[in-house]
């Protein structure tokens, strides 16, 4: 196949292009690792078992359906773009990913996935950007990785998918990472994952583990360790890309900026020491958000009423969240229509450096 | 000590009286208890731990003023509510309560606690109401104690500082407390408990298992698992309570309920099942909403626009938020006269049957 000419084959009537910003991809090479650790019962994580059960070892068409769209770059995919009036995705390896493998896989993987997003964003400029993976684990690899995705493939940034095999970003050992995609002036896209074993018990047990509640939960957590640790003082121009609206932080933000006062005054944690702004100031210096799984207007508001209309942006999840009525919902949007092409466009042009015209 | 009249010493000139709705009592008999079992680590519940060793084996000012003023039923109580402008508070047994506690020891407390918050309402009927406490893990003796307590002392509902030693209100064993509290037609005050062994440890070890966080993953949870567990269709007259806003959930009621459907229909837990309404709307039908370390209007007002503006009511979680700007910033919400009388009052002389004139 040949690249395609740089023109947009929909988008652009509705005056501003609908760019997707959180599109999951799976290589078949990941799936069939996957297909092997179920078979062997080889993984420990108990929300890899839990998913990836359901996912892969199912005949039901839904998740069928996922299996078959997620590992495609191509035709399938476009047309769904096209039926949905996507104009570009912003691809990323999706959740769990590398991160419930051993560092030997997980390098592997990352690569595959690093390498088949950038041919199809090579086939399709204006359809397709993508973000990197890694194989977190191992830090100086990573960097390596990292750095061949974005100055050679031309990718745009870092996937986490929350928890790496129940270790977090606020661990000293993934500083190095962070540090590179500071260097390299991409953002850090936060995304799902199931919770980590140490708290999945009570949500799996009532089946809440999931995109119901649990990976708010978790990622939740994630993206509020990563501001209360202090590392967005020790690389304050990080960016950072968070869905689900946030993951119901906004909700927390005046609560949080008390208690977290509260803690520092009285020393209460080890964990909890002074930082250079208030959490909530963060989500207005380091932090945007994302509308996947959030296509519900009070919400998506609510969000930008208090992290401000400059940092909230379109996102699908396709295929997992492959609903052309969410589109519409989001088109209707009561903005203006500036604030609508930032919306959709715009913002997502400027924090991931999209080469579009 | 005589009864005073049943006059108002403070409230009413700005239009309505202040009357709290989550507020925190803690009998001398239970935090030697705690003491007792700090001192032999004999309590095995993770989060009772790290908090109650820092409010009672503490020497700074902050935990030694909550500890003082939370056993305090009287003068010095009475004086904090002036001095903030609270008419009245709804007084229940502070958490964790009873519930990190054996069978015997819970059910003294709760008798204990029920008592003393009596005999406080009997003594300044037009400041304090109250809420009973009981020993969870004997279904028998706590309905006993249910009824005594509703009956007998006149209190108005049943507090249960969310998991009961790691167990959740959807268990069966509670079901007749549950049944007992909709037949007397009194609500359930759902309050935050620092979460269960088998989620806190993520949290603790990053200092964010309390009230900046903490709290709200394991009382948003434990909502959610007695909506999707279906004890709403079983007792559809059930009236539950809950702090902080709703701890999240209205943040992701869209969310829920598409995820809900989801989980139904491809039948991925056996844990979840149809229900008779969607998750969503189980809050215009049995949840009421306070405002309790939520003084901020963003989220009360996007709160208010989800669950109706008749579902969220006022509450100051005395004494652990005893800040006299938040009634301040809550007197001044930008809403109608009469939207601030059914805020501050009308509520919650309605849900829990408040004998004030």
């Amino acid at each position: 196949m040949t690249p395609e000419k740089a023109v947009l084959s929909t988008g652009g009537t509705q005056g501003y292009l609908r760019i997707a910003t959180e599109e999951a991809y799976a290589p078949p090479e990941m799936f069939a690792l996957y297909r092997e650790q179920l078979a062997a019962g080889t993984n420990e994580n108990i929300g890899f078992n839990v998913f990836e059960n359901y996912l892969l070892n199912n005949t039901d068409a839904w998740p069928q359906s996922i299996v078959e769209r997620i590992q495609d770059l191509g035709e399938r995919r476009l047309a769904d773009m096209d039926a949905a009036g996507i104009d570009h995705q912003v691809l990323s390896l999706t959740s769990p990913g590398t991160q419930v493998l051993g560092i030997d896989d997980a390098r592997r993987i990352a690569t595959i996935a690093n390498d088949r997003i950038a041919e199809a964003c090579r086939l399709h400029p204006t359809r397709f950007s993508g973000l990197a993976a890694v194989g977190f684990d191992d830090a100086e690899s990573a960097v390596a990785e990292l750095h061949r995705a974005i100055t050679e493939l031309g990718l745009k940034g870092l996937i986490v998918n929350s928890h790496i095999n129940g270790e977090y970003l606020d661990n000293p050992k993934y500083f190095p990472i962070l540090e590179a995609v500071q260097d390299l002036d991409v953002p850090l896209y936060l995304h799902p994952n199931l919770p980590n074993n140490r708290m999945i018990g009570p949500l799996t047990e009532a089946g809440l583990d999931g995109a119901i509640f649990g990976f708010g939960v978790e990622t939740g957590m994630h993206l509020l360790r990563i501001i209360t640790s202090g590392l967005l003082d020790r690389l304050p121009r990080l960016k950072i890309v968070v869905g689900h609206l946030g993951e119901a932080l906004p909700f927390w933000l005046s609560r949080i900026d008390f208690m977290h006062a509260g803690q520092v005054r009285t020393k209460r944690y080890d964990s909890i020491k002074p930082l250079e702004l208030a959490p909530s100031e963060y989500f207005k210096r380091n932090i945007w958000l994302t509308t996947s799984g959030m296509a519900w207007e009070p919400a998506i508001t609510f969000a930008r009423s208090v992290v401000g209309a400059d940092r909230v942006m379109y996102a699908m999840d396709y295929p997992y969240q492959y609903q052309l009525d969410e589109v519409r919902t989001q088109d209707n949007l009561p903005y203006s229509a500036e604030d609508k092409k930032d919306f959709f466009e715009s913002i997502a042009k400027d924090v991931f450096r999209l080469d579009l015209e």
